[in-house]
């Protein structure tokens, strides 16, 4: 992969107004910072332009309504898809939320059964739990290789005509896992599966292209991508879309509605019930164009650089244990013998090193390790060298303080 | 009411950087424009304090964590209720569709009966007829009065002990009416109903009370409050919420997660799936701060004399229709006759006058008053008596150019 032989770093931490000097700020897999054109972009939209969407007949209403159909089509050609498959949501978990509820409840059968993965996040595993409980289907997991991948293989072995759905995870969020989501989505459809791909940790991380992968739904977070919090986007094929009723009731949704019978607006908007977090689209439109100015390519070369190197110098101690594959994507977790997890954060925080350490959302994982949790260190493009020296500082003060 | 005796405006529009000299923003009932103090907490949050929240190790996101259960406080403080029975939602209508999906669908049988009124917003019809549809229930609707009220006479002559749920808006969004919610709620619980109140116009007009309605759940939308967009909030009494199933599956609101069963947090963490958006109740606490330090009861009477100097100049142009009662709480709907109310909104557009002209996500209220749309004016803090004469001016240039 070309992109591995660039040598220069990324110098961008000066654009994150919340990332004090000496700060190493390790913990951007459970949010991103976020650079100040994004900050701006959200501060303007509150002090300049605000307005309500698709009602007003004044002028600042339409243009705000420009502004917010401006951000669905920046996120469509972001990922490759079309403007009127983009819905808007809080994050990837409604998202997913709004798949397993619109289509899996309406589509799955009793018998039917839905294959997940043994590294999924909980917000892929619960909301597919309720739907599967209230239709009667059934879930099966995919095992992880000996390297802590997705193991795609067994996949193939195991898939059946009875899966209807598929729902795996592009980027461990505690490993750093890349799926290879391509030969996911082929062998799910090979039995007619649909396949939802959990993209929270691959669009801050990697370039993605649903029409490459051919996946049916694609769902991630705005604030993991140095966006607002509270913004989110489910992506879904128009067909997909189109068959599925609406999730929440409201206004904006609605054809037409009297008290004996409501009929609904196509997708997108059958599923943006309610005033939408206007300002939210558009600073998560802000952090794409950030993001893209850097490169995809790049931040993903800065990243595994960063996870190489940190798995290097970790390595040579010999208390830590190491989880995930040794070409992880920006997240490396780990655990030193004979200390909770936890006493790491806390050790390291007083190094200014902000880690986290816990289950990571992921206890089926967790069971799976023979952990109750680990110390996990992840990256962003506002990371460098510095940060894995403070890093590793830190650790060897932890192997002192508890060897 | 002494509140109305106050002979002084407010004169706060400065605090409001979105809204220049000369323009008349009179739409704060689709969404309010945001103060000065407001935009700085929501930057602060992002430039400076900016963390996760419930998970971090580390002291940024403790801080954080702090700060976000600060404004569920706050919430709580500024409507009467208690910290745990305040959620975070994306708004009311998320707020309304989740007592449907995890109280009504859970608690209605075939024959039960959801009573209504001909004034709610679609977020207060359409998630009651997708549960009553799901569960074999039916709708009822309570009549108006002569004066465009929830005609509350007729709500306790037809409310019967089939009716095991009443949800109303607290304040009309096209009327501006004012529901007495305290005798609302004692017709329903006559019955053993629970009622949902829709309080999204209420809030920023009126000083609200739960514990003194007596109600069982109360929604309101964070930016129709001087808040940001993506958050509002679901009060439910605390043994209400303790019984009802989450809403959606995620991170944070599980107890514990293996593939063969999952275990749920108590609320309000059941409820919240996700990472929440944390900077958006941090906004929201600012919000509260800032009508707080007006006063609820001054800016209903500083809206009030607005709506009361504005029906009396309305009422001196012959061929204006205004609808709702004379004491309005900040909203006027009329129309002017043989003029669409989108042409009145287009050419007061070019006056610098914003209104709201359309079916304001009430069809069926329209469909009552034999209108296919109204033209709504509805002030906030910002509003004066040269907004008025702007509307007056610009509705007297319609009759002309109509005349």
């Amino acid at each position: 992969m070309t992109v591995l032989t660039s040598s220069r770093p990324l110098d961008v931490v000066a654009d994150f107004p919340a990332i004090p000097d000496g700060w190493a700020y390790l913990d951007t897999a459970a949010t991103a910072q976020k650079p100040q054109l994004v900050i701006d972009a959200i501060a303007r939209g509150y002090d300049t332009t605000y307005a309500t969407v698709h009602r007003g007949v004044y002028q600042r209403s339409a243009d705000m309504t420009l502004a917010y159909e401006a951000a669905r089509r920046r996120v469509a050609g972001f990922i490759g898809a079309a403007e009127n498959e983009i819905v808007f949501v809080r994050g990837a978990t409604e998202g997913i939320n709004l798949v397993a509820t619109c289509w899996a409840r309406e589509q799955l059968k009793p018998g039917d059964r839905i294959l997940l993965s043994m590294l999924e996040h909980h917000s892929n595993i619960v909301p597919w739990q309720m739907a599967a409980e209230t239709v009667g289907a059934a879930i099966d997991v995919v095992p992880l290789t000996h390297d802590h991948r997705i193991d795609l293989d067994a996949m193939a072995a195991m898939i059946r005509p009875e899966h209807k759905l598929v729902a795996l995870a592009h980027v461990s969020n505690v490993l750093g896992s890349v799926l290879d989501a391509k030969r996911a989505t082929e062998i799910a459809h090979s039995v007619g599966a649909k396949i939802l791909i959990d993209g929270c940790q691959a669009v801050p991380r990697l370039p993605v292209d649903v029409a490459e992968i051919g996946c049916d739904f694609y769902v991630f977070s705005g604030h993991k991508l140095y966006g607002p919090t509270g913004i989110g986007v489910l992506w879904g094929r128009a067909e997909l879309l189109e068959a599925m009723p609406p999730y929440q009731g409201g206004g904006s949704m609605i054809d037409r509605v009297t008290f004996e019978r409501t009929t609904y607006a196509p997708p997108p908007t059958r599923f943006e019930a309610g005033t939408p977090h206007i300002v939210g689209a558009l600073g998560l439109h802000a952090a794409i164009d950030y993001v893209e100015a850097i490169g995809l390519e790049a931040i993903h070369a800065h990243e595994t650089a960063l996870v190489r190197q940190t798995r290097d110098a970790l390595h040579g101690i010999n208390s830590v244990t190491l989880y995930g594959p040794e070409d992880a994507a920006g997240i490396v977790s780990f655990s030193i013998e004979g200390v909770h997890p936890h006493d790491i954060g806390t050790i390291l925080d007083e190094s200014r090193v902000a880690i986290r350490a816990g289950h990571h959302c992921a206890q089926p994982l967790m069971e799976m390790l023979g952990v109750p949790a680990t110390a996990r260190a992840s990256f962003g493009v506002y990371n460098g060298p510095q940060d894995i020296d403070a890093l590793v500082k830190g650790i060897e003060r932890v192997t002192r303080i508890f060897g």
